[in-house]
């Protein structure tokens, strides 16, 4: 089925929704707007009193099926405003004689639209599928025996303001999904299960990631040891990353005078999203910074540059502050406080190519460690006259990355005319989760206007001072964002090189074998650096091993008589992380069970390995 | 000689100075005030149009040696207060005059103060050595036989306003220093000119460790490569201290809404001090964090804690923001950015010795690699109402405290009472550097207050809810003003576990054998992780070396035919570094002297192992 037929599909079922529910709970039923949306469609509703609740849905939607099964016709009819505003009176539907008034007023039935007056012999629309007619501009099936039946589902009801706006009724809107097949409509409501089973809120809670506070603020968001533990396993994993292609870290302030960004263009651009910071000592005004490459530039500034010296490459994993509406905030995905692992190239023109084909590289390595596909998007200029900076300069970069791409090889890209930013060409990188759902992550710009505002130079060969290109880099984008999304494609299962548990070591009673053993393994696992906890708790076993069951623990031990007298341990290994070739009954001692989850932590594979 | 002798002897300088000033220039001088200081002594003086240059402070001495000479005697004397006004009158001497004024109308010469009009017959005292006379309230040797004459010396000329007054007349002070003996003298003087071919503000230009920016604002550093280095080496020694005694890394935002101030008391406190945060979206008001505490309670108080999860230990590195005066900013000694080492303890009142016991080792071992003395401060309370909290906990912790600074052993404490904070007892470290200046740095303090105001809880054996007790810790203080100290005390040249360049591979010239070298000691560089450059500039072998020597790098390597045909490299060791039975002529192949280093970083010790 197309995207068309699918569409006429989901809109024939909200008719059949706004039918069957009359049918159930009589023509009082006054009826708002019901159209076809992604993945399927809604109704808005009010019947006065009455609640629809999860019993309501089901028998609407039984009563649909119905329906859809009397073969009904989609017939089209035309009216007069004057007529139809005479159908909307005779069926006591009020929302409709807006939606008419509102066209004849205004040539739309959009809410506060300004349009045209219609004469008054335009005509209007209207579908009748059985004995049931509405208000309609089309793009239906011709019969209901073309829905496929098993295929649709009502989901959720919710309060909704007609037509959005909140001086008018609070009216019912009953959402439903609509698919071509039954294989189809499974598959989706399993994802959705699945998503809401890892919503990486719930999970952030679940599993102690992260914590907020009233007294803190909105967006601002405070992580525990064992979030943390996340935050750095993959800050430290991307600055490795860079660290290799000869970046090194550098340290800014969090603030600014405003100064910076008067002289970098962002004051006149941002200054509207930006925190303002006010001294009660000077009158200088400062800011929060919101972006990192004017400070970095500075450091670039700070000295001599030499054409040898180039490219300097400066990294830091670092907050920005950007004063998001707070109706915006929520959970990790958008925050006010947003950690990049940002990186910034000063090159030559003529090293591009070599900066931009290492970074790509960076990037590629550190999705196949994530475990996710990428698409790459080459976004060029276009012939319009919104970019800044010398045109042959543009041509030849944009030459570079596609180059770059190329020598990667093994990558989906695709290019796009118009997409660069006004200051230079760039690649986004499209990361495809476990859900099957694309996220925008990382990023490698091309600036060539910041070391023209800025008067960055080096010097070249012949002793004449030149311009540098910036290319600023982010391998995950923001570490609040990154971890939004990877919780969520993890389902809080992390690999075991990121998870901040890695171990559970159970004990099952205390006597001096079993204590000794503890103390061995404690020992060890601080001295090969293995994040582990000890259950000493008086629950039984079962119930300690459940619980790290839940927290998701890669590995779990049970220390009792038989492992304290033979010193060999089994492991317990999360479902997720059993590679093929795994030995479920292999014994480790202590030495190397610890040494066997270090190694595996710095190798950070997707597998176990033990 | 005794200080009070010491400062007979200053003072009387003092007078000497004035003296010989005026025989010189004329008894036109006008003279202000001239007091015995730390080390020496000023006088400030109005020489009309002359402005006083080195050569002048040298004729100036020498004259002052020739009054010595003389043997003069002070000689005191007194006036009413009519007589004395007559004796400036006479004398043309407007500022004495003013002192005197004020003297009789507030009972004291300070600027500005308030006091009591002094009756008519008060009297004021005067001294006379040789032709010249001061008013003053005494302090000086009987005669000038008393004074060291080779132990002091004129060090330097500034503008000063008459009595720090900004609208009275800029007047000239002359500065010197005096001692007991030549030696003493001498001492203080190399310690000065050592102290300033070390001051931090120097070398982290001539090292490149840090710059500043008008853009970006006073107070605001920002540190480049090798300065970062600096930073990342000396806080992940910090932290691993710590997380080696159970502390955790937490994560928190660099702003807060001021509600967390205003409960925890803070705001009424310190509000002035703070930047000012203001949201364009929103209109809470937010300000920049300049203190961690209320930000890790929040995460203590998440989740309930049972006296078997006691202590919660987190820890942080992280900037805090304070409002400094613009003019008491300078170099690194004190920002508006203040990064701190910073650990929060929750325990119970129970396990404080032990806490305290762990951190004071872990303060220990930090001044040892860092190669400071260290002297303990126990602050307690004494017996005012300016403490809060519980008295029998009071008692109960600083027992505890001292307890713990005994069973240490092995280090120099005293205790002091009314030196505590109000919200509880500390401990205050003070580190002696290499010019044997004092500073104080690590502190850890108890704090019984905060866990008041945020009620924060765990769960007792018998399921009561208890109030935990705070430990604040700091094994730097704060990293800005850290390095500021330990770039003086290493004068830049910092062992090999911190120097932002351990290795400077000096090629001799191009060809493939040497080529070929050089790749295998980058690669194997890489690999262990040496922070190296190579220098193949087209200088001269002998310039290069010195060039690595000035940059106070700790290993240079020169690679020519010799080396690249023996597979074999002798090092150049900073003189500094060369421990007892270095053996120079030593030759390593490239991989031995790279895991060497590698071997030397990870053990962070204080001279060459090689």
């Amino acid at each position: 089925m197309n995207s068309e037929d699918m569409s006429a599909v989901r809109h024939s079922l909200a008719h059949i929704l706004a039918a069957a529910t009359r049918r159930l709970y009589g023509d009082d039923v006054k009826l708002g707007v019901g159209p076809a949306i992604e993945d399927g469609f809604y109704y808005d509703m009010d019947l006065g009193s009455v609640h629809l609740g999860d019993d309501d849905l089901a028998k609407i939607e039984a009563e649909m099926r119905r329906i859809i099964a009397e073969k009904q016709d989609f017939v089209k009819s035309t009216m007069t405003i004057a007529e139809a505003e005479q159908w909307a009176r005779d069926n006591d539907q009020p929302y409709k004689l807006e939606l008419i008034e509102d066209f004849y007023n205004n040539g739309t039935t959009k809410a506060g639209a300004k349009g045209t007056t219609q004469s008054s012999d335009a005509t209007m629309s209207f579908y009748t599928n059985g004995d049931f007619t509405d208000l309609c501009l089309g793009g239906h099936v011709k019969n209901t025996v073309d829905i496929p039946a098993d295929a649709f589902k009502l989901t959720k009801v919710s309060g909704a303001y007609f037509r959005g706006d909140e001086t008018k009724p609070m009216m019912q809107r009953v959402y439903g999904v609509a698919f071509a097949t039954k294989a189809e409509l499974d598959d989706y409501l399993r994802r959705q299960e699945e998503a809401k089973a890892r919503d990486h809120r719930k999970l952030g809670r679940e599993l102690d990631l992260y914590v907020t506070s009233d007294m803190v603020g909105a967006g601002l968001p405070m992580f525990t040891p064992r979030g943390t533990v996340l935050r750095e396993e993959i800050a430290e994993l991307s600055n490795s990353l860079r660290e290799e292609i000869g970046f090194q870290k550098v340290w800014i302030p969090h603030m600014t005078k405003k100064d910076l960004y008067e002289k970098s263009g962002h004051w006149a651009k941002f200054g509207g999203e930006l925190f303002l910071v006010q001294s009660q000592e000077t009158s200088d005004q400062f800011v929060l910074k919101p972006m990192n490459c004017p400070h970095h530039g500075r450091i670039f500034a700070s000295k001599v540059r030499s054409y040898r010296d180039m490219p300097q490459r400066y990294l830091e994993t670092t907050t920005v502050y950007r004063d998001e509406k707070s109706g915006e905030l929520g959970g990790l995905s958008r925050v006010r406080s947003i950690t990049q692992d940002d990186s910034h190239d000063f090159c030559r023109p003529d090293q591009i190519e070599t900066e931009i084909t290492n970074l790509l590289s960076a990037v590629k390595t550190i999705y196949d460690i994530f475990d996710m596909k990428l698409r790459v998007r080459l976004s060029y200029r276009d012939d319009s006259d919104a970019y800044l900076g010398d045109i042959a300069l543009w041509e030849s970069a944009q030459k570079q990355l596609k180059d770059a791409v190329l020598r990667l090889g093994d990558i989906d890209y695709y290019e796009q005319e118009g997409e660069a930013a006004f200051y230079g060409p760039k690649i986004d990188f499209m990361a495809t989760d476990a859900l099957g759902r694309e996220h925008q992550l990382a990023t490698a710009q091309l600036d060539f206007v910041q070391p023209e505002r800025f008067e960055l130079e080096y010097i070249d060969q012949d002793g004449v001072a030149q311009r540098p290109v910036m290319i600023h880099c982010a391998l995950l984008g923001s570490i609040e964002r990154f971890l939004s999304v990877y919780i969520e494609h993890t389902a809080g299962k992390f690999p075991v090189w990121v998870a901040p548990e890695q171990l559970r070591i159970v004990k099952v009673k205390d006597n001096d074998a079993i204590n000794q053993m503890i103390d061995d393994l404690t020992a060890s696992a601080k001295e090969h650096s293995v994040r582990y906890t000890v259950d000493d708790s008086n629950n039984s076993i079962g119930k300690k091993v459940r619980a790290a069951e839940l927290c998701k623990v890669p590995y779990v031990i049970v220390v009792g008589d038989k492992e304290a007298e033979s010193g060999k341990i089994g492991v317990r290994i999360r479902k997720d992380l059993v590679g093929e070739g795994t030995d479920e009954s292999k014994q480790f001692t202590v030495a190397e069970l610890m040494a066997a989850i270090q190694a595996e932590h710095d190798s950070r594979c997707k597998y176990s390995t033990l």
